[in-house]
């Protein structure tokens, strides 16, 4: 009741209420995820729970919100939107398994849980990331074709995002960057691929199903990959800041692995000042949207701002 | 000259010169391979090195060839099977990455040479798989779509294929059927979807990149299908019969392992025959093609004959 009345009085915007925006979101997702991935009794059950068990941990659905939001913004609706949301958040999830393996980073937690191979085994959390990867492209071969993006566009788009030049080359160069001397420059081309091309990913899609302007898909690009690089600094900051049971994964582990980050590069106080300018980038690259962009914005200071 | 004289002279058909057209189609889809993937020094490195040391470490192409040879069967051009052809042995190839890796199936060795892990660690043999899978959506995304089948037709039949329903079922069950008592119904329902699920898509996108007509479809599908647990089978009986030098990868294994195989369950001269009984389906099923699928059947039968 407060609310409308709040509505009916004001003469500037609404407060955006993020937290029951992403409660809402998360749900829709979740349902969304829940239909697309076979169910745990379906034969054979030990890979559908392996993959359920890491894609229903709790994971804060930040990508697929923003392609909701981005979907939002360009006028589309969040339904068209939400095959592409979810296969976003089956790439993330089948990344997060991989990158927990012994051979990788070698993590026993994540979200607070024990990872995926702790539970089911290297072999299954091999396979269960390698399901959840080919699930993703048919997940998102389902969603509507447009006339200005065809399957081939979103197929290619998340290939392109996720591939061997994108996601897979930040976490090589992540790998291979530990314990050696590593540059600024290094490190930004690291966390591009790592965080930024799969966030602008997110946010293209959701303008996609859509169908956006080229000049929309533009603005969601540049927001897309200055809010990719701001998240992927504050994440480096809070390995630091935070403990291991406010992360909900292993807290301290890139000084303990040698790993070159932004607080440790340029300092403290200078990643958290880079991350800032980033965000407000981000936000300036929004006003194409003319007020329809207040979830995308919401979302994109709430990574800034997190404390985990 | 003596080709030329003879297909002159000839009253029946010409019989068809497998080894000639296995060499020149090889040549044929590793120059696709080629093309479609980045080049060993394209950043980073290390990546497109691993997954370019596995794609031509001397595999048969099978696979691909299949592709070829259903796309001629239905009147179609190898060049419009060459995406799909290529695509299917991206995924052949990460398979068997993650399969040979230490937590699977833990083979040193494969087509005679060290496997990924061996040579590139462990780390790097998984994102080089996850790499070869992703790259086979974005070839397959390239290929020409028809009325008859669009691209959301193509990707899904990849996807089917080899999601966590088949070809990474298929290996799930294997896994967990070593050491155990396997029924033969167990078996078949590993090799369904371990060999025959890859075998099968290998020729209906071979059909559909020729737009083929349903029958035809139906006929690709029951060849295909029949040929793959042939396929199987004869993998079975040759770990047990050949040398590791002869088979370029570790021999034995099957039986080391505690696995079950069709010799184990049903004995060798049944599973010979069972076999010849599968390739003979398969060749029955190429009636509708009238002549036209002479490699399909060269290649069914070389499946079965074969020594490695």
């Amino acid at each position: 009741m407060s609310v409308t009345a709040t509505r009916a009085g004001a003469r500037r915007p609404l407060p955006f209420d993020l937290q029951s925006y992403l409660e809402s979101r998360t749900l829709f997702i979740n349902k969304g995820l829940d239909r697309f991935l076979p169910k745990e009794t379906v034969k054979p059950a030990t890979i559908h729970k392996a993959m359920r068990y890491s894609l229903f941990a709790g994971g804060k659905r930040m990508r697929p919100a923003l392609t909701l939001a981005a979907a939002t913004a360009c006028g589309g609706t969040e339904e068209a939107a939400m095959p592409l949301a979810c296969a976003v958040e089956c790439i993330h999830t089948y990344s997060l398994i991989h990158d927990d393996l012994p051979a990788m980073d070698n993590d026993d937690f994540r979200r607070g849980k024990p990872t995926n191979h702790k539970v089911f085994g290297e072999g299954i959390a091999v396979l269960a990331g390698d399901a959840l990867l080919t699930q993703s492209f048919e997940i998102a071969a389902q969603a509507k074709g447009w006339p200005r993006y065809s399957h081939q566009d979103l197929i290619l788009e998340l290939t392109k995002a996720s591939g061997s030049l994108q996601l897979i080359a930040g976490q090589v160069a992540d790998l291979e960057a530990e314990g050696r001397k590593v540059s600024a420059a290094d490190l930004k081309y690291i966390h591009e691929r790592k965080t930024s091309a799969l966030l602008c990913c997110s946010v293209r899609l959701g303008g996609m199903s859509a169908n956006c302007t080229a000049a929309q898909l533009k603005a969601l690009t540049d927001f897309g990959y200055n809010v990719g690089l701001a998240f992927q600094i504050i994440d480096d900051i809070l390995d630091i800041t935070q403990t291991s049971e406010q992360l909900g994964k292993t807290a301290g582990k890139d000084t303990k692995a040698q790993k070159a980050t932004y607080p440790s590069i340029v300092g403290m106080e200078k990643s958290r000042k880079l991350a800032k300018e980033l965000t407000e980038r981000a936000f300036a690259s929004l006003k194409i949207f003319k007020g329809r962009a207040q979830a995308l914005e919401a979302l994109a200071h709430f990574l800034l701002v997190r404390d985990k």
